[in-house]
């Protein structure tokens, strides 16, 4: 299973880029993760917060397709430990999916029709990070929920 | 108040410490934080998590004194949303503690003794991180924490 996580948003301070790339490597011998940056195109006055959703919600309708399974990782979600993670994976793996999405929502939340298009909505806990922290600690638990399935002494309990 | 954040173990990869740095960098103009790491004087086997939990154990009281107020990190604690990571700031700091210690505990937990020395036990999330991650959330969340007493517009929930 092939894992691409979305953000919509900003270039990677150089501490994220390296973290993603430190556990992307050490995911990708065996399973396959990437970080899937979707830029708007044009900038909006973070005022304007409900054309700001609608934007991001074009750029994350035009990438998906039938092929992805969509995990939306929002803080009204529901709160999975790390095993349970694994397990989410292997089901999903035993279902046939190809292709994992992990979707972090915008800081304003994601509109009503990515909320209906997602299979399921996680929270990764009750504290807000920022949305390049975010990529980092998706990144991690990516391997460390392959690390599980893979038996390694990686995570313990 | 000055806060420490307090971890056992190895130097941090580089991604973490440039991740720490930024982190330090925002909050010290207003209030200050830093990384405290403690370091085992000799390396014990894994195998023997006893008595690695009591070489932790033996670092941590040796350093804390009574001016210390400590917040025990732990996944078995209470886990609290970054507002009330402000509010609990904010208390302690009307209650005069100058010395907050923000704990990371260890792989396989801490000791009693320390779990009675803290005034505290917060979690963070369900799922289990990496050390070095939970320093840079930590640095994070500090941040985070005195950005929302200090009204900057940092956090928006």
């Amino acid at each position: 299973m092939h894992v691409e996580i979305w953000s919509v948003g900003k270039e990677n301070e150089s501490f994220i880029e390296d973290g993603l790339r430190y556990y992307f490597k050490k995911t990708n011998p065996v399973n396959t993760v990437e970080l899937v940056l979707l830029k708007p195109a044009k900038k909006i006055a973070t005022t304007d917060i409900e054309r700001m959703k609608l934007q991001e919600e074009e750029l994350i309708l035009k990438r998906l397709s039938s092929q992805h399974y969509l995990v939306l990782l929002d803080e009204r979600g529901k709160e999975l430990n790390s095993i349970q993670w694994s397990q989410q994976f292997q089901q999903l793996m035993n279902n046939g999916t190809k292709n994992l999405v992990l979707l972090i929502g915008g800081a304003y939340g994601v509109t009503d029709a990515i909320k209906k298009r997602a299979s399921q909505v996680w929270s990764l806990s009750n504290l807000v990070f920022p949305h390049q922290l975010v990529r980092l600690i998706v990144a991690e638990q990516v391997y460390r929920a392959f690390s599980i399935l893979n038996n390694s002494p990686y995570h313990h309990s």
